[in-house]
């Protein structure tokens, strides 16, 4: 088994870095899809400062971990959303969020966004995944009637916006992998081809496949690997458990938190959910995707010291390599 | 059958009132939900002009036809809403609409939600069908993370603005029928629950059942009528067909047009679609529900002129009564 | 199409029997399934008073109906039901519930059965329809625990029972036709295995195939008419609706009434239900059954004077012939 | 994991009570719920004897054996039952049993309740769990027709004989769980209900979460731990097999013994069948619920030995707690 | 309603051409999709006759009847096919059979194909409908294990003795529209896919949409539409019914004869089966389809002269057009 | 457990004898089930050369395991196979293959057969599995149409060329186990019934019940060991896994290589697909099914050095015994 298994520190960016890593390694994780948020990852310094890249690689070599990928899925958000809102000031570094004005904002995290990709660069990784947040999200319900140009301009408003970020991606050789998400410019099948149309497929920018928000939906995760599959980037592994069928419980979620079960679905450890992981698998298998296989932790109903590890434990078991030779090649053996 | 069937005109609004009473009459409805808007009925005169009104009755009477209740979905979604953008400038009157500085709106459409009680008060008619609006509908993704604090203020805040207009639904002897659906305040099971809640389930304001998001978010439209059995005010027929499970078209509708067969539903004619309306005719035969059942046709890919007299034979022939007997009382009468 | 369309009276015999002939043979029924209660068919007179026979006759002569079974159910059930309680009191004659000593109750009912073979064979009519009943339905639960022993003895106090009693039925040469059904000895597929091994497969008892308790059991209903070919002497049509799946409603019916919605399953007019009735049909012409199609009709949430000649018109719908050649005859005329 | 996991001794009642106490201590069970039948709990003894109680104790302290509730189902069932038969013989002890006249035998078995409350409260236990017995669970499948008289005469004969038992009960401190299931007054979720109706809801009637006869019955388990929540008096463990779909195997079990492949389903070892244990678990964190998971073993296809300690194994692994802060709280640590 | 209606006359083909044309005019149908076969059509005549073309025509005129598509499918399957059989002999005429020498068969069924195309052309028909037949059907169950190479040449030999029919089709202005279906070189999607590639995509090859096949395999019979939109040349409405579910009855027919109800599917009337019509017919709207709906009528268990009416009044029915302006346009003509 | 888990070893016939008997015996098998091809079991050598046995089982011997059928698929299925081709000649010894006349072909495979009787009756093993081959598989499509002479002539040569085989295997006292499988005269439960009746259900033909192809044609596994009880020689366990129902994957394979992901269905590694297993080891309980349970091991999608350890694994812990008391036993033990 050559991918490596790593852990996503997004969820654990109340801990410092080192904690993290010291817990990741503990638990036989490969490595770290590290998160930009909390102290683990400051893009303004590492797109610029040698001695805080080197910093965090010290930390990684101490504790044997190696990184794929980093993320910055929280400022991602910020450019294209509208409205901005205290939601966004809750996620976003007091540097991103500034005033608050709503095009100062998408504008600082259009640049917070381009030092990611140096960031990435400057610490020898290739991807960064995250999300493009989304200026026609809110029309999702379609009422009230939302005309065809009003979604089309979102589409290019996506790529006015990204288009620049994704010239520096290029210029530093760093691929976006974006996260197919609800909030987003492309949350399901056909958004994500709307989406890759409306940047004309530009190679910088491919997808980060989770496939926690693609079972509620009905949409089948190992057919969008195969359907996409020289855009897959990169693999987070995240789980989720449908609960509808009771006549009460919704699709939306019913404006409930998580955990509560009166929620249509809810996220749960990897392995514990609806998500065909072995299926997923071997569709990675097919079409080659040799990266990293990264844990994205979220269980409201479990605690995280135990979910991490045991998460893990699943992956392993069940990421298995493919053989050379085909079964009944052995029939004809005389 | 003493249950009236009528014809919602909103979806024939661009038609003259007359016209529309013409059709319906031809086609056999014994009478219209009449939208507030187009030429069919203005809540400005009809509060207060007596012979607005009397006009309004000489046409209906012309025609045969009943009226038992008046909607305005479309103003009263601009209330609670936020944001409010362009899509609230296309379906608001001018007057309502006005400067479109977002609070000016609500609070005219308050006042126009006011008049509304007030017209159909004048009418002679008890209810009035419509939409709340919702400031938290947007944060149905739940990312950015939202708090249960926001959760709550909107809520409070569907409360605060809706209490004022159903305090003059009170004074004039008039329901409020909130038609539950993605946008609203209440959109599936557990937000109708709350929002009952929130209003401290004053017996002005009660539900409008329309099956037709049921469906897609997997509610059991007949258990919804069992449960707020006490609210069922007032019954729209619209019709859904679900077109997920190949994987590719999803519940959130991929922000595609109607009609559009890669969406994961869409509206049909009443009869054509998931609805069980047989069992849900049952449950209002259970819950002595004898208000009127209401068609409101939308069905993107047939013609209106051939789906409206269809969808009155469909009723019709699935609306039976209750017998008073029960058929095994025969086996004792010897 | 041959294949008679009659109408059981059961449910009707709170009415006058002429006045049922008048109503059947206006819907358009071809005959009647006549009910051994209400006035419509006294088994005591019957069996021994040709000219009640005649006066029968006449009145069907008078509507143009035939009759090809008569049925008396509930006082079948009498014959090995224990205990024997205020429910048979309620279903009973006086004469056979008499003192309604247990035992005395179960002799009387044998006797009456055996009148109502007699009966038959005045009438002109080869089968009898009915129940058996069951000393050992009320060990359904299987608890407290029952032995093989206990169950064993049930099967045999069904074939000692009924023995004599199809001694009968052979000697005049008319058949019974036993409805499986809850409270019965047989009331599932293998229930009827079991109960057909213990009467040694005579041919003096066959079966009444009714899919309405087939549906909600999860049994197949055409194919049991395929697997009990030789057996089915009769045909009773009524239709059920599963109403599972909210978590709530149980399969057992919860001891709530017919109509309430709360039920998980319910009893409704032919063709409003579950069952596959095109497939059963095709089914019956598969095995040659030529006997008559008999509409027993409860829906305790439809009128039974709406009900009864709506599935007369359903039945004749979808009761069609099978064709003479195979389709593909015609690909090798040449 | 503060939660004890217990095994119930009632399927070891053959075995001396020591034995089992051995067994289950060795398989790393934390307690017992103590079967009041074979020798290992004594409610004459045990109501009136310290030194018994005594003794029980010793020998559970000797395997380090805690106990959190006794279990009376076999007397419990003879309380309201009707008919009393040999079948209650077979599992009553000589004492109840007595001369077998029903009536007497209801009483004995209501006093032996009594004892078997005091006996609970001698052992410094505060939950009884057992059965209430059912004078009208014959009635389960509606034919003969039974009135509502009787049904509701059925329930009054419920509160009248065991709210004099549920009054000692009070006195002494302690709650009796009924179990949920066919037989009984309760066996799924509206009779639930209507036993509560009936009881007055007062406290000291609760429920024995026992899912295994909710998935035949196509109840939602998990759903009833919401619905029911402040009635979750004590948890078992039993699992079960749904075995239709093949249009023969029926839901009421076919008079057919355990293990038979016939059955339209069947218990089978926890973790083997198709409760979903996981959302259940997590659904007994959401009520707060920190009794005992109390394994009742039964599986007609597996060998005892072998089912208990892995039934043991399966629940700790699913058990797991609640965490205390939630996963997108990192998202905001700035 | 533009969309003609016609009647496939292959299983009609025992009875002469004029009787057909009487009765499909007699019921209603627009025109004829005309088989070759019987003495329905000669295409050696057709294709080099002018009187005989003429003769056909005035018989269609007389029974006012159009034609817009011929079909071949009996000597089209017999171009590729290997092996070569009575089965073939059977359905070929005896001029294509010859010796029945297989490669001999296959060149006059090729050549015959062409005539086909002549005879479309002269009879002013635009496309012939028909099968390819197939070298590497018989390979269907993989074992003895087939080498890529050998499914590779399947494709190729398909390739290669269509190419020379399809320049025939090119240079007289027709269409082959092939049916997928078993037995053929496209049976399913991804061999449909497949086979588009071996021909290069060439339109002169499309499809012959007929979802009878489609159902069994678990094909999306609108999503194929869908996909192959500008392949789409021509619809055949033939429906299929689903029997398995109970364990024995399999999808591949287990060597039975059509209405044997042991078989796991098996064609019906059109309405009678589990094609989904309505989204079928939305499917063909949105393409933009305006061919001919042809009634390909076969059902085992029906009579073919009450079945073809009954197929003509379904689809009339359900083909509904599209409008011409959303519905939602009406909330915004204020 | 008495019930030995063995390896066919027939996918591992391209590694020498004793190094699969090397491998099997360091994962723990307890035996082969070995096949008859490369260089692991020579019949000719088998039937005619007591050293060549006796070399077998040293090697076995050597390390420790027992064998208790062998397996000749690959000849047997040439015994009525037509067409016989290259795909034949790829699986056959050049001895059996000779000049590749299919008659000649025919009558050598039938010839090794009798030797593989006798191989195994040398060898002291009582079983042989296999493959029969079909001269009607190649019907299964129904088109160009078969007529049922054509069928019955099916049925009539497996008979007439397995009769004279069989009666060797009578002689020397070794019985058929016939795999259920596409390709051969029974390949679901009705061709399986017409093939036991072709062959007058004589003992020496039997089945070897492996499940992978049954669950893709819907067929119950368990049922089927419960209905052919006395036919149940032998059983292999390979698994299976549905990836129908995105629309375009398709029950037939679609001429896919295996582990494409494009597939319907595919093999997997036991335990890994939608085998029931633990219902039908309990259905083999229930039979008395007292011999090997052997290990046929493919899936494209995973190596096999991993897969075959981790097979014999899933089946150790899902074979488990039944008890030999019931377990309400313990109720009554008073």
């Amino acid at each position: 088994m050559t991918r490596p298994i790593t852990l996503f520190t997004g969820q654990w960016a109340d801990l410092p870095f080192e904690e993290v890593c010291e817990l990741a390694s503990g638990w036989g994780y490969d490595g770290l899809e590290i998160a930009c948020w909390g102290d683990h990852l400051d893009v303004a310094l590492g797109a610029t400062d040698a001695d805080y890249i080197a910093g965090r690689r010290q930390i990684l070599d101490k504790y044997g971990l190696k990184v794929f990928a980093i993320s910055n899925h929280l400022t991602g958000q910020a450019v294209c959303d509208d409205p901005i809102d205290q939601r966004h000031q809750g996620i976003l570094s007091p540097a991103v969020w500034g005033d608050g004005d709503p095009e100062g904002v998408r504008r600082r995290a259009a640049a917070a966004l381009m030092d990611t990709a140096r960031t990435a660069a400057n610490l020898g990784v290739d991807t960064v995944v995250g999300f493009t947040g989304s200026s026609i999200w809110k029309y999702v319900a379609m009422f009230p009637p939302v005309s065809q140009e009003a979604v089309d301009a979102g589409y290019q408003d996506f790529a006015d916006r990204w288009n620049p970020i994704l010239d520096v991606f290029d210029e530093v050789g760093v691929r976006f992998a974006h996260e197919v998400h609800p909030s987003e410019i492309a949350y399901d099948y056909w958004t994500t081809r709307r989406a890759l149309d409306a940047i004309g497929h530009r190679p910088a920018f491919g997808l980060n496949w989770d496939p926690s928000h693609f079972i509620w939906q009905d949409l089948d995760p190992a057919d969008f690997i195969l359907e996409f599959a020289d855009r897959i980037y990169h693999v987070d592994c995240k789980d989720v458990k449908l609960a509808v069928g009771n006549g009460r419980n919704g699709r939306l979620g019913s404006h409930l938190a998580w955990a509560d079960l009166r929620r249509g679905w809810d996220f749960v450890s990897t392995g514990h959910g609806d998500v065909p992981w072995e299926r997923c698998f071997r569709a990675l298998n097919t079409i080659g995707y040799t990266g990293p296989i990264s844990v994205e932790w979220e269980d409201a109903g479990m605690d995280r010291l135990v979910g991490a590890p045991s998460a893990l434990e699943f992956v392993r078991k069940n990421l298995f390599d493919a053989p050379t030779a085909a079964f009944d090649a052995a029939f004809t053996s005389h």
